[in-house]
């Protein structure tokens, strides 16, 4: 007996359902058109029209097996979600996936070399018969430097760590990397894995010379996304892990091209 | 120099900017007309028009301080963010808190007293001139056993904890107690701290004799709310902790009347 | 049947069997004698015998029912692990419990008044015949500035937030108070839930006056609890999350007195 | 100035300094001699004298640069460990990685193919002129199905999901995935990524056919341990997200060979 497949009478559709949390490795394809390997979340689920009883759960599965060794990027994605529509039958859906991305950065002095780590997530949403959206989003920690405290303080400033996030929806291609630029850009300092003496006397200064409130950061992040003719819309937060509190600053500003 | 006061030329406003993640104690008013000590997690935003340079960050946790021993209802919650509003010169703004709430239960047949633990949470928006909306939203932990498994076995069905997420918009009162009665009473069977043999027994048939999918938990909490005049507007999810896959079901609903 | 107290041929005892993760609020004992509600999550174990094939899970929720409202201390705690070995007939058992403890502090220049939170535990074992042990321990939030990036700078210095974590044994009575006073004059400065203008001068130059490194937080704090004639054995961790990396640094020092 | 190496007069070493949670990608050795991607969390820490002051943070993170792209596996951590101490000069040292391991698994019946991710650690401490340990740690999850509700109950019985957790040193060489076999064949059922319609009703069947208790699940992993004499020392967990309670059942069993 097919449970699942029965009618329902409860007149109720259902936005999404599916499958939450379900870990799988993956390949991220790099701006240079190579691939790196990371372990991905995803979440994947469908709509489900008000007379019909259940899903699939077992299809999600199959269609991550299905794309297993894919390169992953907005193309292939999307590939992936109309062949989820079309195995669950559905008319919409929604794939999120959140991964660890890595970047090779190079200390600002001494030169040395290390990788910096990024919370990435590529958010696919659509329809039957129109090309699916892909968003990204990217957390990026950088340092703030608060200008009020440097203004009223005879020496030093309270600095600290900080998440930008930012949530991208574009209409050219962009990449993982152009975000990150654009948020490390636009903090007190951005961070690297590995500072030598040199660096760390750079990055202080830097700091010190570029205070931003955390409504600078999300500003200034929001200035350089609405010049980028790329962009349509995009959110952009930022959180402070305050260094004199035990709580958090936070801003953000919301932004839709031509709204 | 009061840095936060000077204007600003990036014509970008901030939809939200404040504190995030500040913990207090709380007193959440019951049911009964009694109160309820809790910690919660408070959120509190303001909107920033794109002229002002910076938020003043120490009035918000002020306003916290100014309403320490206050039971927290719905009407006491909007004179908290009126206060907000005020204090910071704002025509916007938003406060969350996230506190655990207990409920005291009967063991269905030895009777047996114990408490329940829920993550509660009041949601506050709105605007200078007009009454703040306050939303409420429950997680609730209940036992999901699939229809399918049972269908297709000769004994046994798998079964596992589920977390129901209500999130609710109402236009006359409700209180959590009444949100944690629709969710429980929707579930194969709701959970207790404390059950005796009699008891675990009763649980045990109960689930067997009330098979949910995912899709079933939604449906059913969508239906009681929805016959619910009181309920303008509400999301309702189920996640589902798999006990035969290390991931989750999951599903959703979002209903708006009139809509 | 009561399966649970049958035998067991394996011949292999069980250190820890009980509950965990249970939440309960909870009244904690003040130092003025008074009480201060939250939150807490229970774990409660005892030893089983090669030869009792299972405990009794109900009766750990029972216990924490039976003490509900009634304030801890190292004393009620002993009860009601004297009470836990009793009731479940076991020779061995520990008891651990976290929560939100909350101390009112005064800015240090304005002298405004706000609540700080840190996360406290309380941590019994023991067995038949003799008292119980009493651990407390606490994750005390401070700013760390460092003295490598004051000292190689021409102006400004890193520092961020981190976490002092201490886990003392007494052998006189010690109270959270007394702990959190020794962690936050151990930092480069201590937080505050709410400061104004002139005490962020004050945090700020504080803090540039007192650089540690992550080993002089630990050490320092060890400094105090060695000296202090109550304390027994202690460990202290720090953890710095710093504002130029995405990773922390991080010491820990383990002090047995008379070892 | 190095003020790292300066001197110190507290008289006070520190047992472990260095950095913690840096994100670092990695390559696993698998047992057929091959390599998987994953993405680690490391914790790198030395023991530091008493009479100097401070380590060089820096190092840790160029030791992890240096091994980039060298396939993990007990030896290859030793290199590492070793390479670790000779660079920052010290006596003692501690390398924790965590990371998600992936096994491929056939469906019971049905014989279609999928991932299962555990949670992975490698745990590497020693000192200076003695070959370094190297532990193991997985947390594998499964299911349980409680003997006392099948018992008592006219049919059906609570299951739910749980996390059997091995810590293990041994003498000669054993795999990941030998300890994951030792996990999941003593669980009630062991889970899997896919699972088509037969597949569930042999898991249904098979974990009513196999009911444990969270003491039955330490005890025959700690049996299957015991009896191998590679091991020399265990740690086993068992944490049962109990679906009939908001809380878990859990045990632990310690065993040390010869003690």
């Amino acid at each position: 007996p097919d449970i699942q497949s029965a009618g329902d009478r409860r007149n109720l559709p259902i936005q999404r359902v599916g499958v939450k949390g379900v870990r799988h490795p993956v390949l991220i394809r790099t701006v240079d058109g190579g691939t790196q390997p990371s372990v991905a979340t995803f979440d994947m689920f469908v709509a489900l029209p008000s007379d019909v009883k259940g899903t699939h759960m077992s299809r999600f599965v199959e269609i991550l097996e299905a794309h297993a060794g894919v390169p992953l990027d907005p193309a292939t994605l999307r590939g992936m979600f109309d062949r989820m529509l079309e195995r669950l039958g559905a008319q919409r859906g929604e794939i999120a996936l959140t991964f660890t991305y890595f970047m090779r950065k190079t200390a600002p002095v001494s030169g040395v070399s290390s990788l910096m780590d990024y919370e990435a997530s590529f958010h696919v949403t659509g329809r039957v018969g129109a090309p699916a959206q892909v968003h990204m989003a990217l957390q990026v920690p950088v340092t703030s430097l608060c200008p009020c405290s440097r203004e009223i303080s005879n020496y030093g400033a309270h600095n600290q760590r900080s998440h930008l996030t930012l949530k991208i929806e574009t209409k050219a291609p962009m990449h993982l990397d152009d975000i990150v630029r654009v948020a490390e850009s636009s903090a007190s300092c951005e961070l690297w894995g590995l500072l030598k003496r040199p660096d760390e006397k750079y990055v202080t200064e830097r700091a010190y010379d570029n205070p931003k409130f955390v409504e600078d950061l999300v500003r200034d992040v929001a200035l350089a996304l609405r010049s980028d003719a790329r962009v349509d819309a995009f959110t952009v937060e930022s959180e402070n892990f305050e260094s004199i509190h035990n709580h958090s600053a936070y801003a953000r500003i919301d932004f839709v091209r031509g709204a």
